[in-house]
């Protein structure tokens, strides 16, 4: 690393100050922990100037993380100001990156106070730019860049608005499973008897017949097709078929590479597509005209005010999930996991426009939550399929057993809802830690986390509780000491004679007893959600319906926006595939009435 | 009784012969059996005429077997000639009425043989008539009358044109009740949580996910409404629902009246609306003008051929039940209870027309049917009902029981088409078969009928066999004697346990055991059917799908003939429902479309 001693003065080049700072010119690196691991910065300096920001290789989330790496370097260059924003939905790494620019300022001698001083910048006039298109999309996720890609693929004049500064939504976090009823790759895969009709009765059984039955329609009837589509255009896809309880028939299919690489396909294939992108413009409101949709309005950081007047309106906007105002029942306190843009924005936008609602009281959840920060959720799916491979149970505030631990998660998440602050217990032995710590990466907990959680001891969440005896780890997370070991003994005494005579766990995951010699531990479980269901009524044809039950012209909805497809649950692989379905077949259809 | 002993002659008044004739002068009388009874007429001749006919109060079937007794006098009256056709549909009627007036003719010393000779008619020039219209119907079942009266409410010009000279269908046959979901009728009856998706989701589960899912969604979101029509046009309905398995909501209410009541509201409608019905004239084709429907090509019974040119069709033309040539599976073998009309004319003209069809296999097979003339059934349902309230059981060839008795009748249909010629036997004592008799009078089976099959001792269908003990009878009707008693005794031995080890037949249908003295009556049990299920694929707004899956415009289909709505099997009340929702709201939306 090089050092220079002598300090010298220059006028910084941003437009709206004039200060002047000094720096040992060289390169300086610094390294703050993001979301995926470590974030290594190097930053090099010339006497007056920040020249430039490189970061080394780390497991920030591609398209999420990486974009906010991109966009804050070239921000702090091009301004040479430390008064650079966070990126919403990449605050972690956001922080991560600019401490370690922070650090390497410092380690240059120049001054961080300085540089991280909101700059007096002229006031912007805000302007009003006016754009015609044939068809607007509100939201980048996966749904409204499919429709983008499929409009622009049939010449449609295309503009995409997306109100975070990358394109993604919550694709990139995804189960990672697709529905493919009627495709040809679950043809290929060796089901050929799937109907429309059996996807719907798996679909109503599933949502309690809570679904909306025109979006269903129009879901069962174009999901094989648009899969189809997914596939020629390069979404990757599985060898062979994941099988769950909720299908009665083989129809979900894992993406190749999750969701991530799901999602990068589609950023890719935007990028190439004739697609007009606006990033970190927000839509605010449906223009309409005699009832009819005519446009958007959106506005831009900057203040721009954007008058977008498009011949159709897709609105994909995705959820609701962190917007707290908007959350009723259960929902409101789970954990969160999803992404932070599903603030509801397009659920307004449409009941500005006239639009009816439904369901808006329901959303998918999980049992396996710890909060890792207020409100927010990690799931440990993983983590406790290691612990229960060994001796995990899993308890409630009373110290008692309430459920078979290897039981459907809505069973479980309608006992859990029902306990003091929504929670349930995992009561581990030390085997069964090791094997919860050990599967846990697999949703990507690292063992530095858990040791930062065990070491906060219950005083802050997530509550990870180690004790040196049962007793000690009961009382300390609060639980019935006497009724746990009682429950500890009780289920070994099952396991001894193959039989849990209260739940009826699988004998399979009963080979172990709980060592009671501790140490033992305690690691709180909430419910977890990502995706909600409430959403837009529509037509069979996805236009958005009025509160008298007739469809506003030239309004359309897709994706999580429409979700009472699913009814007051959502089967595995059915959000995607949803997604895919919506994206395609609705921008076919507007295709198809703005050519003909 | 007035007698004249002069004979006068007298000109035929008929155009195209030239006979004369001679009556005594007078009134005369007599009786022939009809479907319902006894049919009475009384025919009054002057010297050279036959100057009226009039017939006393029976019980031939309104709308059919009326209509065949008003239009055969009227021709008898008007063409002086006993060579009047037996109306189609109607034929045991017709065959009394013309016994009857023949035996009065003779009683009046007329010349029955030369007046039952063919006229000399001359030779018809067959005509062309053209007709323009809005709408033309074809078919005057339920759907096509709800269909033309709504149509006409809404003052569009409506023909609907009937190969029958009378309306009414299968209407006047069906179950007699009817699906509401949704409906006020359903609230008012203290239902008020069903909805749409639950109405589907049982309409899957009974028909094996088979079903058409467009023509569901248009079914489960507009069977409400129409039933809310029926009732303000006049339908009448019971005040309570009837329960069934098949539906896990309350939402079937049986017709004030049953359906002839409903048949004949509904024509009353037809008659008080301004709707130009056409009797006996048969459609032929769907004529077709640039792939769109611009109406149908029509023959009537004189040659006449009528093109009637209409802004949109509907075809609402029934089932194929009767045409032996488009029956399949175990459809082909089974017998056949409903209307002689039903032969899928509506079906061979969509698809002439470009139509995809669907689910031509399928029926609603019925397990209680005997074999009352070749290829017809009639029901035994009450009988059976009669007999089990007894000691009856159900056997097959072998003499084994196979079933529970009182189990659903898909179940027992199921093992019933397994069995040699899709037989299976009741095997009754004497007090058995006397709860039979008695509760057959419910299903229009007089113990005449009993005692004439019974006499006929199985040298013809139906089977009735009476032995003088148990041995007799089944070596009679063809069954393993020795097996038949050891399941007799069997049966006993459960009975007396209050256990049916093999089946399970309810206990409160075991009270009693076989008396094993003698007499003892076998009587046969084959699948009926009415209704069949295979039918035009459809939108969502029953618009007839192509082959390729696009509409074809300006045609439609409603009732029967889109009876893939319901899958492979239908439901309790749920095809009337259909051909109220199919009637009511294709017109609606036809009337919409041709005035917008």
């Amino acid at each position: 690393m090089m050092k220079l001693s002598k300090l010298s003065m220059a006028i910084c080049l941003c437009a709206g100050c004039s200060l002047s700072f000094a720096f040992e010119a060289g390169t300086f690196e610094a390294s703050y922990p993001g979301i995926g691991g470590m974030v290594p910065v190097k930053v090099t300096f010339s006497k007056d100037k920040i020249e430039k920001i490189e970061v080394d290789p780390n497991k920030e989330t591609v398209g999420i993380g990486q974009n906010a790496i991109a966009s804050i370097s070239s921000e702090v260059v091009k301004t040479q100001s430390l008064a650079v924003d966070n990126v919403t939905g990449a605050t972690v790494t956001s922080k991560a990156l600019l401490d370690g620019i922070k650090e390497c300022v410092q380690k240059a001698k120049g001054d961080v106070a300085q540089l991280t001083k909101k700059k007096n910048i002229a006031p912007v006039i805000a302007k009003t730019e006016t754009i015609n298109t044939d068809l607007v999309i509100v939201g980048g996720g996966a749904a409204g860049m499919i429709a983008a890609i499929n409009a622009a693929d049939q010449h449609l004049k295309v503009t995409l608005v997306e109100k975070m500064n990358f394109l993604g939504g919550a694709s990139a976090i995804c189960g990672g499973s697709v529905v493919t009823e009627g495709s040809q790759l679950q043809k290929d895969l060796g089901v050929k008897d799937d109907t429309p009709a059996k996807l719907a009765y798996d679909l109503l059984d599933n949502g309690h017949q809570k679904n909306d039955m025109n979006a269903l329609v129009f879901y069962v009837n174009n999901v094989g097709k648009s899969i189809d589509w997914a596939v020629a255009k390069g979404v990757k896809f599985e060898k062979d078929f994941s099988f769950r309880a909720e299908w009665r028939t083989s129809r979900m299919v894992p993406l190749k590479g999750g969701c991530p690489a799901f999602a990068e396909t589609l950023r890719e294939l935007v990028k190439n597509a004739k697609v007009n992108v606006l990033l970190s413009i927000k839509a605010e409101q449906v223009n309409m005209t005699d009832g009819s949709a005519t446009g958007i309005t959106a506005v831009g950081k900057n203040g721009t005010k954007y008058i977008i007047n498009a011949k159709a309106v897709l609105l994909a906007t995705g959820g609701y999930g962190y917007n707290k105002e908007m959350l009723k029942g259960s929902l409101k306190d789970a954990l969160y996991y999803g992404p932070v843009s599903s603030t509801g924005d397009g659920h307004k936008m449409a009941e500005n426009a006239g639009a009816a609602m439904q369901l808006m009281d329901y959303g998918k959840l999980y049992p396996q939550g710890i909060e890792v920060a207020p409100g927010i959720a990690k799931s440990t799916l993983q983590g406790n399929i290691g612990a229960y491979n060994q001796a995990g149970i899993m308890v409630d505030k009373n110290g008692n057993r309430v459920i078979n631990e290897k039981g459907s998660g809505k069973d479980m998440v309608a006992i859990q809802t029902k306990q003091p602050a929504s929670t349930l217990y995992l009561a581990l032995d030390q085997k069964s830690f090791d094997g919860f710590r050990d599967y846990a990466k697999k949703n990507g907990i690292s063992s530095e986390d858990i040791d930062k959680w065990l070491a906060q001891d219950g005083k802050k969440p997530p509550l990870f509780i180690k004790g040196n005896s049962i007793e000690e780890a009961a009382k300390k997370a609060g639980i019935n000491p006497k009724n746990l070991l009682d429950t500890v003994e009780k289920y070994n005494s099952y396991v001894v004679n193959k039989d849990d005579k209260d739940f009826h766990r699988p004998v399979k995951f009963m080979t172990k007893t709980i060592d009671v010699s501790g140490p033992f531990y305690i690691v709180e479980q909430k419910p977890r959600f990502a995706t909600t269901l409430g959403g837009v009524k529509v037509t069979t044809k996805m236009e958005v319906l009025d509160k008298n039950g007739k469809p506003i012209p030239n309004l359309y909805a897709a994706g999580e926006l429409a979700n009472s497809v699913h009814g007051d649950d959502s089967a595995p692989g059915a959000n995607v595939a949803w997604c895919i379905t919506t994206g395609k077949t609705v921008s076919d259809a507007i295709a198809n009435k703005l050519q003909n």
